[in-house]
């Protein structure tokens, strides 16, 4: 009898395409599809909106019976923590940036968690989409530091036709603004343009992506940024992968996207 | 083909009798046994004695070969470190009491060295000896907050015939100390006498102890203490599992030793 070998998708529910993809690819890397749902409590700041966060799990299991997951985890807060834990695991180091820079431990809660659900399932493959390339960066380094068995799986973003990513919070778009949005893909492509054209120089191109987003949309720019990747330190020249990560503000939904790229501007196979 | 299954003894080298002990051990529970010898610079404090710590690969291989150890795994500084970690582990709990009150952070080296070895090993059962009774509960902490897979086997401390533990620090005493230093063992046992006799009062239980080391040998008694067991808790009142752990200064030698009880005095079949 040969050994089945297990993908596993964390999430934290509300199921949406991003998810279902993640669960498609599993599907290609392993025999049996785990997937959990869980709104981690420890992620969440003390400003964020833990018990606000969308929860639907009727939905969810139609969702993932569609999708033939073979096993749905939807542990409770009191089963997965016993408030009586004496170890905790700290992110040092890749998190001080992007959208962690105004989510203090944010990542140290999604580090525990998934050491835990990492355990719990035995995984030999966990899916993450590329949406959220810190947490990816992130993950990776958990996995790496501790030597974990499991390999993780970057998932490419899912985009709609015209190159926005998809996201739960598209829908709070004006119409207006969902023409717009179309434009954030359109600016990484533009930062992409001048790495194929050779400039190594990450002010040039933030520049241009700053300038491109400004011109065809009324959002807010967060930030755009060029970091080594999946380091996420600054680079003063461009001499390795790197990532250009934007994150944008309209009215009632802030929206962010990357591109992962090899020196040349190709985009890499395997981003970690 | 049915699983095998792997049994690890993590170690620091300088391989003894409470080694082979383990090793032994294993071979009850798990068809693989996997001997580690890393000598962890993370658990050293910076004035501890890392760079002094005794070596000796050679006769180390020699004893695991004759313990038909399977898999020596000796892996190298560099090899488990990179230096570059961006994740780290903090024990936050149990770390303050006993040996661990004057070594801040050593624990956070074992834990963090034991999470990688784990994964690196697969083990399902991992041996550690009940000497050093707060790494054992500081490990089931680990275990049980992380959710690993491993089963984590308690070994009884291995004795000389009068009860002395065996510790490598015994050739530091002198003839005279080496009579005495059996008394150690015999001042638990007096204490253990009073949990049988329905003694609920911990207080009652240190100062007999003491008492018994003081008037049996001429060792600076470093601590007696009496806490909760495995949650190294003071207690008021023994309504739960206990450790009786003492730590006594020898001219050259300190020796550490405990007992392990349920409130009976009855000593538990499985400690964690």
């Amino acid at each position: 009898m040969e050994q089945k070998t297990i993908g596993f998708v964390p999430t934290m529910g509300y199921l949406h395409e991003g998810h279902t993809r993640l669960m498609e690819e599993s599907k290609k890397y392993a025999d049996i599809l785990i997937v959990s749902i869980f709104v981690n409590p420890l992620q969440f700041g003390p400003n964020e909106d833990f018990d606000r966060y969308p929860r639907d799990e009727q939905r969810d299991q139609a969702i993932a019976e569609k999708h033939e997951v073979d096993y749905l985890f939807i542990p409770t807060v009191k089963e997965m923590y016993s408030g009586k834990e004496i170890v905790t695991i700290n992110v040092k180091d890749r998190t001080d940036v992007l959208c962690g820079k105004s989510r203090p431990n944010h990542f140290d809660g999604v580090a525990t968690v998934l050491t835990k659900l990492f355990h719990l399932t035995q995984a030999d493959f966990a899916f993450f989409g590329l949406k959220d390339a810190q947490q990816v960066a992130i993950v990776k380094g958990l996995i790496d530091d501790f030597n974990f068995s499991v390999k993780l799986i970057a998932v490419a973003t899912v985009r709609e036709d015209d190159g926005l990513a998809k996201s739960s919070r598209n829908i709070y778009l004006t119409k207006n603004e969902r023409h717009e949005a179309a434009f954030l893909s359109k600016a990484l492509l533009e930062g992409q343009k001048l790495m194929i054209d050779g400039e190594k120089n990450p002010d040039m191109i933030i520049e241009k992506v700053k300038k491109y987003i400004v011109e065809h949309t009324n959002g807010t720019i967060d930030y755009v940024d060029l970091l080594s990747f999946p380091t996420l330190s600054t680079v003063e020249v461009i001499d390795q992968p790197i990532i250009i990560a934007i994150a944008v503000q309209f009215k009632k939904a802030r929206l962010i996207d990357n591109i992962i790229m090899n020196t040349d501007g190709t985009v890499p196979h395997e981003v970690v």
